[in-house]
């Protein structure tokens, strides 16, 4: 999320950013997202977040709005907030901090869907959040209807595959369950299972790449859609810019992909939120070298 | 957390069980810790909560109060709005959802206790947060003065001896660092190390058997601790009472403490948050089972 | 591996076996694999089952012998032994039982390549022993001619892509350095990403499948491809026969497989090594409701 | 284990060591174990160093001997040689490599003890084997006489008491079943529980200290076993001699026992198996610093 020096909410460059985003042909929104710092800012800065979006979006693309809380009455609150102030949808994960039973991880979503008249999305995310969504109860939900869709950024593609079979055998599919896959490193094998988009994270970086990807995944050109996966997988060495005691954590890979913004003329600022700390001025620099060797320069 | 059958805050069984505690012995109270259901309530829940506990208290004993959040804004907004709500200090622990580096960890506690003039007492508890609070950290913010105390959650006695040494060895401990255990089935092992004091869960359904184990081993009675400790032991088999299927998810341990709060008198009702499913008849019977083994009846 | 009654090798059914794979069109044979139970048999049994599947080869394939042990001096007696009985390859693991750095795995594997002539294979199977052998390991090795092929057993995806774009960057691939999937269920997305071939343990129970699959990939036909993986996929069903508690116990999934080729008249027995459980009959029925649903008959 | 500087068996040391253990006054010898390299060498290299310490022992003391290989049938070829070569008892782990049912691994420990007639004793080792041998398990095979005892080196106290207390429970350590725990940081709490003595890698370097610290422990001494106990727990800063890339491998914590033994005079060369690296000279350095700290000098 777009930082002034101070730390607050940079408005202006989160505009630039969303509207070099539409730009490149994206088909949605999703703000709050892991990558969007969900963890790292107050319900208000989540919020404020969301009306700069929404207000760029302009009803022209679908705002997904990240309510990840730990818990049902949580997620409740942070969704009711969402629609409050204009998502188009609510994307929340299975409850974390303590452990859940699957079963209670249905009744979960099903809670939420019952207490916000939203589309919900399932956040599969288990690095984040210590336990995997199972096929089986996502499945169930999508079903059902509970589900309108999933954000897939478990990165396990065989199990990917098991819920498109699911979800085209109930049904669920043809009646518009969506998946999309948060992988920045495989979403063309993803499209290629059938996984219908993609919302990578190093997409902020370079939307255009994954723009390309994409279409050429729906034109069936397999073989373009891996050439634009190489070129992002090499970029993606963003992630890995950091000194090797300090790869694992998140700022360096948060930092790197706000430094690349920065250096692209989106974002005013690279700042990263608390506690996180700076990228140094080898990793600044290895983030340029990673920038001209994707052809990115300034937007 | 008392609720009511609504799924409201029966404030009226808190105030019971906090009186109950206070009639035991205990030296402080600890609300809106992971027992007390932090992950389950909304920010308005948890105040309304520590209002109630702070009402009981009266200033006979402190008040912690848990800031448990994701990152760092987002626990020193907890901690403001604790503080408020006449919190005596509060407890953190390391940020969750993304990983952070120890010093990222470092920074974080130092941030909240500038931001929030109360005590901070960390909290270690890696089950629930995915990481351990590295006890080189620990000890360096309680040498800094910026931490207050430690609850470790942590299971980990080889490690929290490792801490005791280096915080006794830096004069911290001298200055009133205090370290309390988490733990239900090894408090008496932990204060033989050297530990201050016991937070257990499991002291809400006994608190006179932790306080009498506690006071044993004050007075270097190894043995009398031990025999209490076994008891103890025996009671935890209160997390176990669900089928194994249901084990490892957090409903059947926590509903098992509500249950048996229940048939003591002290909860009206022995209701769970969404999403957790309550206990089956067979699992109230073996909670029934475990406390007349125990010799605990209605108080 | 087939086994009597009594829990000795069974000969006859192992060549019977192997006559069908080879029928089936395989371009190779590994012996003493996971699937084919090498943790659970002494050296000298091991070796007599080296010699069988010897023997039917004939030098019309090539014969890959897993060398499977804990670390280097161990594996090179392995290998010895397999080179004496005429193994055309050995294929080895990273350490195992005591951790190890990845200097030293590569270290590991330049030794038993200096100590045995013979080609040397790596086993990436970090769900049996812990470690992931990391691409940059693999690449460093291939690139000095120190291994041949990898059979890629860790399920990643994502790191094989790496690998396969290393080794085709250093030359190591154009000079012959291999690839094989050890996946049964991502099979066709391995080959898609430029995997050589498949050594899948469900290949034992339809070759033909597997043989199928890889043509229509090789052909470029990813849609044919993927319906036979489909296909396959419902099969590897059988790993999960058992009821819920014994799955992720490893008697189950090769109970099944061994049910299987005993239902389809390719084994006498169905037995499986101490300490595995046999499986009940309905899990029996299962095997055959499977089998059945597969199209999968006596051959 | 001893080592020449071409990497065979080096007796004289082993006999050196031996005879320093004994003269500390040990009351028993455990050979094959983790520290003692089990995992490095080959079976003939096992049974020779057996049989130097069966040598030395002279039946003054017992030799446990690990039979330590990955499933029951290899188990059973290790026990039966190591009863050949002399020893007193063996030792062996739950099966690894492939995962076990907790029902498979009492059978694992039945067949082992029904195949060779010697006492069998448990090793809990589950960082290496991956999984922890279930205390109801153990119980069980304690209670029906199957296991002499188990040495846990699983580094859990609160396990280690449930497994004491079902033992006291069912007569079975009336009946003579010994629990003996593997670690070197936590012994004097293990004792206090009431385990019946120790066997940590650290006891190589410091015979003295350990049997100290056991015999503080025995006359219930508590505060001189944590003297005791603290002070060796500083020497166990060998296992981190290491730079930090280095530690969490094997070689820096072996190569710092085997470069303190040297330095105390015990073994001629601290040269570790392949494919372990060598300490560096900053690392040996601060082998010697610890050795002195800790007040250890040649003998």
């Amino acid at each position: 999320m777009p930082l002034t020096e101070d730390g607050e909410l940079d408005a202006a460059s989160l505009e630039r950013l969303c509207g070099h985003l539409l730009e490149a042909g994206v088909r949605g929104l999703f703000v709050n997202g892991s990558t969007g710092e969900l963890a790292y800012h107050t319900d208000a800065f989540r919020l404020a977040a969301l009306r700069v979006v929404r207000g760029v979006a302009g009803g022209s693309v679908p705002v997904l709005a990240g309510a990840v809380e730990m818990t049902t009455n949580r997620v409740v609150a942070q969704a009711r907030a969402a629609r409050e102030a204009g998502a188009d949808a609510v994307v929340a994960t299975v409850p974390f901090y303590t452990p859940t039973h699957p079963d209670e991880m249905a009744d979960h979503f099903r809670a939420v869907r019952a207490a916000v008249d939203l589309p919900l999305w399932a956040y599969d995310i288990p690095g984040n959040v210590q336990r995997k969504l199972p096929v089986e109860v996502t499945a169930h939900l999508a079903a059902d209807g509970v589900l309108a869709g999933l954000k897939d950024s478990s990165g396990d593609l065989d199990e990917l595959r098991t819920l498109l079979g699911l979800t085209e055998a109930s049904g669920a599919r043809a009646r518009g369950f969506t998946v999309l896959t948060g992988s920045e490193t495989m979403a063309d094998a993803a499209l290629a299972l059938g996984a219908d988009g993609v919302v990578p994270g190093l997409g902020n970086v370079d939307p255009h790449g994954y723009v390309a990807l994409y279409e050429a995944a729906r034109r069936g050109d397999g073989r373009g859609a891996a050439a634009h996966q190489d070129r992002l997988r090499r970029l993606f060495a963003l992630t890995r810019v950091g000194d090797p005691a300090r790869i694992g954590a998140y700022s360096s890979a948060l930092g790197a992909f706000k430094e690349a913004l920065r250096q692209r003329g989106l974002l005013t600022s690279a700042r990263t939120p608390a506690p996180l700390r700076p990228l140094s001025d080898p990793e600044r620099a290895e983030v340029s070298r990673l920038l001209a060797q994707a052809g990115l320069g300034p937007v």
